[in-house]
């Protein structure tokens, strides 16, 4: 039987709109374009890029053991020069529905997608046997994504917990997930991610082929992992993480340093090769694994073995050194047409960011650079989600295409539901304000917006075009609860007297009742204004003191 | 009777030290500098900045109502050409001992803090009247200092919640705080605050000004607030929030902002000019205020009344003509040796944060930046303590001498004792990002520390050495709360198999046990003990499998 005819498996996950939204689809061609549409009070809405699948469609019918809908079967096209990567057909000058897709989200043209998945600028990881997918661009040209990793370990978590977190994060914002499990039953848990999972799912194989060689390093060998690899892209993995960037020579790099290797997979594949004195298998069959992702249009996330674990290490030999083997590596792939994403670090001070993403772009020819944090400090364990939204923001900034949450969990333990929530939120305002920073066209209406429904005292619009507008209303809701509260034009911090925008709604009023409506007439007629205003018993205060 | 003898009130405080560390003195000549030690399980141990005072202190005797002991008392000096400031005495080349004890606290010589005081690129705000303080410096060239804003409003709070707040506020690394009150008691919850407080206490005066002429604007004068702020001056406030920039003027520019005025004391002055069509008094008054803050060495902080309330409103007219006033007036004060910070915003891009920050060196004198966040975004409250915290890192990288806190609670209501601490945590965050981008010799040293705790597996130091011990421990032991858990070489994270930094250590104590101590060696080495190193059954992961 398949998978998700288990029914000894119950996952339970969240449906429904999120508060004041709800999901709508516009039409592009004969494209149905998922978008999330918050309606407001003044009559007005504002559409959001949605990454929470079917789940939060009130119409859709959601059943875990069958899965998502197969968006992307019809799609399929036939093979250019014998390959089927959206890169291979970006470089025919062909332009795939997936492409199309991905314009309409970002509110560009198909052909603008195209030429930057030709340039090896931007990827779209989707793995042909996941056409659950609703594909999403992956570049510097594009909005900042943020992805969200879930998976058990050996000593927590379930199916259930798993999928329920994948769904969670994506309703929250996540634009892809990575299951990470290293634990029991990971072949079922990632078929249950898959199936029901709106957006491109990526992996780490090494740890499912560790676990088959019963968790040491040096039984490892290619045969396992080439196995283990096939049987991921069998199953539809959008994109995988290889560390073939750590080299027999880099090892020794690590020797001196305050936190050595920090990457599970760097430190598997940095034992097995200290363990046989001979070069990674990843790096001497690179080629074959370019040939099996090839067939799939499975996208390389090149993995960072010697990312710094500490800001001490941060910006090192050993760092550096295996980024220009991933340079290397990328240019390979591409001539072979397979989509590549380079992996970035980890732990980085603000004045040793930008080094990386310089040498990122030079050397990898702007691949797209997919970034841990990188937290800014060391010194704040269980408060990481912040540090390393500090990193995120930066690197994005400065080109990063898409950021690797961290959560509050991070080096003490596994995330929980809630954990997921709070990563993904913070991430995405990370990658919103590096969105504003870099000047995209359309980042800053949503600010726009809430802020506009923020100097109008329209409190349920504010709370519904927040990220998380749950929250920003139960914490609204602690000292003013009462439903009148929603339409005060004040709030708890300062109390009626020092409300400011009341105060300045108020002056406003007044100039514009007096005809002042542009700042010269407002100055030019002030002080004729100015007596009648006095008479008048300073009424703008009036409301102020009522 | 004096107000701390009123026995209706019962402020309860958190004393005791913070878990794994004590409060020590260092000995500088006559002065004990405060220190906080954590004592680490390796024997070694790690003296950090403290700004929590005699509450940490195991020996200390702690009574709210007599209030902390009166440290600088002893310190006093006669006036040099009339003045008593800071300024004043480092103009003549005087060291005082609020200049020793800073320079001791920061590592650094007093002759470096006169001369910085002296240039007006610091600040130490001691009011005369606040013997109680623990002084510290405030300037570029200094540890970046966070400030924590507390005090009642109409609707919120008591004396006994904001005296426990101000301890709060401290125990986790607040500098200075701010009294905000607007509410009821305002004279008294100040005095409890003041007679209490380790660090530096700012106010606003004119909410105060406003609270004595019923909450009207229009009805204040310039009496009503020369005398309120003679009466803080007397109590002891250490520096205060004055909006001398907002010129009548200025107000139209504001017109056609997105969301207007955002400050509380920026729009009552627009509201008073624009009421009796006259200039600002605090602007008109300003030599008058400057002699009476210099009686006392109170410290300017020159209020931005016209920072952008959001991103669409950043950097623009009204914002940047306010700060050329702000430059006038800082070279006005300077002049009659009243020390002074300017204060600036609010909501700005990351794009946008170096330009506030060059325009205030150039337009001020490089006086001292005091910012609020600046929020990197406007479209999440609930989370604004991580948004704002992105661009204080941001800034404070940039030259900014002091970061004011956001907190959860931001545009959505008053911060409970819960957000006080997630806000200083995360500005202390913020404050540290910007510390190591700048360089700060020692700043280092706390991370390096953490992460040799983290890669050795001591468990309890890791926690002991982060900015919240108790939050780092407690999620540790979600997943893992047994006590062996704290010395195992996992976590919940990634489970034993998959740590890193274990097969990284195996890796490397194999390395070592074959003399391979340097990169070089190592290198050279494993060839030849390859074969050995194999035959010895990949012994290096034996205990990855036990």
């Amino acid at each position: 039987m398949s998978t998700l005819d288990d029914r000894s498996v119950h996952p339970s996950v969240t449906t429904g709109p999120i508060s004041g939204s709800r999901r709508v689809y516009r039409e592009a061609g004969d494209l149905r374009i998922p978008e999330r549409r918050v309606l407001l009070s003044n009559g007005e809405h504002l559409d959001l890029y949605d990454t929470s699948g079917p789940y939060t469609d009130p119409d859709a019918a959601i059943d875990v053991h069958s899965g998502l809908p197969r968006l992307r079967e019809p799609w399929a096209l036939e093979p250019v020069g014998g390959a089927v990567t959206q890169l291979a057909y970006a470089k025919a000058g062909v332009i795939t529905d997936e492409m199309r897709f991905c314009a309409a989200r970002e509110g560009t043209t198909p052909e603008f997608v195209r030429d930057e998945v030709a340039r090896g600028r931007a990827v779209i990881p989707v793995n042909r046997r996941h056409p659950e997918c609703e594909p999403a661009v992956i570049g510097k040209n594009f909005l900042v994504k943020v992805n969200a990793n879930i998976g058990n370990s050996a000593v927590s978590s379930s199916i259930e917990a798993e999928v329920d977190k994948m769904v969670w994060a994506t309703r929250w914002g996540a634009d892809t997930v990575m299951d990470l499990s290293t634990g029991k039953r990971i072949h079922e848990t990632r078929e249950w991610i898959l199936r029901n999972s709106p957006v491109p799912v990526g992996t780490v194989p090494i740890y499912q082929a560790l676990e088959k060689v019963g968790g040491d390093p040096a039984a490892l060998s290619w045969e396992v992992y080439r196995d283990t690899v096939l049987e991921q892209c069998e199953q539809g993995v959008d994109y995988m993480t290889v560390h073939a960037g750590v080299l027999l020579r880099y090892v020794p790099l690590t020797a001196r340093r305050v936190t050595g290797i920090v990457s599970r997979g760097g430190s598997i594949m940095a034992a097995w090769c200290l363990a046989h004195h001979r070069e990674s298998f990843l790096y001497t069959r690179f080629d074959e694994l370019c040939d099996i992702l090839r067939a799939y249009d499975v996208t390389f996330s090149l993995g960072d073995g010697l990312r710094p674990g500490s800001i001490a290490d941060a910006n090192d030999e050993a760092q550096f050194a295996e980024l220009r083997t991933l340079g290397e590596l990328t240019h390979r792939a591409r001539a072979k047409d397979v989509q590549v994403m380079v992996e970035g670090p980890g732990h980085v001070p603000l004045h040793k960011v930008a080094e990386n993403v310089r040498l990122e772009e030079e050397l990898c020819g702007e691949a797209p650079f997919y970034t841990l944090g990188p937290l800014a400090t060391d010194i704040a364990p269980g408060y990481d989600h912040i540090t390393s939204a500090i990193g995120a923001a930066q690197i994005g900034w400065l080109g990063t295409a898409m950021l690797c949450y961290v959560t509050p969990k991070e080096h003490l333990g596994l995330p929980d539901r809630d954990d997921v929530k709070t990563g993904v939120i913070t991430y995405k305002i990370a990658a919103h304000a590096a969105d504003l920073a870099k000047g995209h066209p359309r980042a800053q209406e949503r600010d726009d917006a809430l802020s506009r429904a923020r100097f109008d005292f329209r409190w349920q619009d504010q709370f519904n075009l927040a990220l998380d507008p749950d929250t920003a209303r139960s914490f609204h809701d602690e000292t003013l609860p009462a439903e009148p509260a929603k339409t005060a034009h004040f709030c708890s911090m300062c109390g009626p007297k020092f409300c400011s925008m009341k105060i300045t709604q108020d002056v406003r009023r007044y100039a514009e009742e007096h005809g002042l409506s542009s700042a010269e007439a407002i100055e030019a007629g002030m002080a004729a204004k100015a007596e009648e205003f006095g008479e008048a018993g300073g009424r703008v205060y009036l409301p102020v003191v009522r």
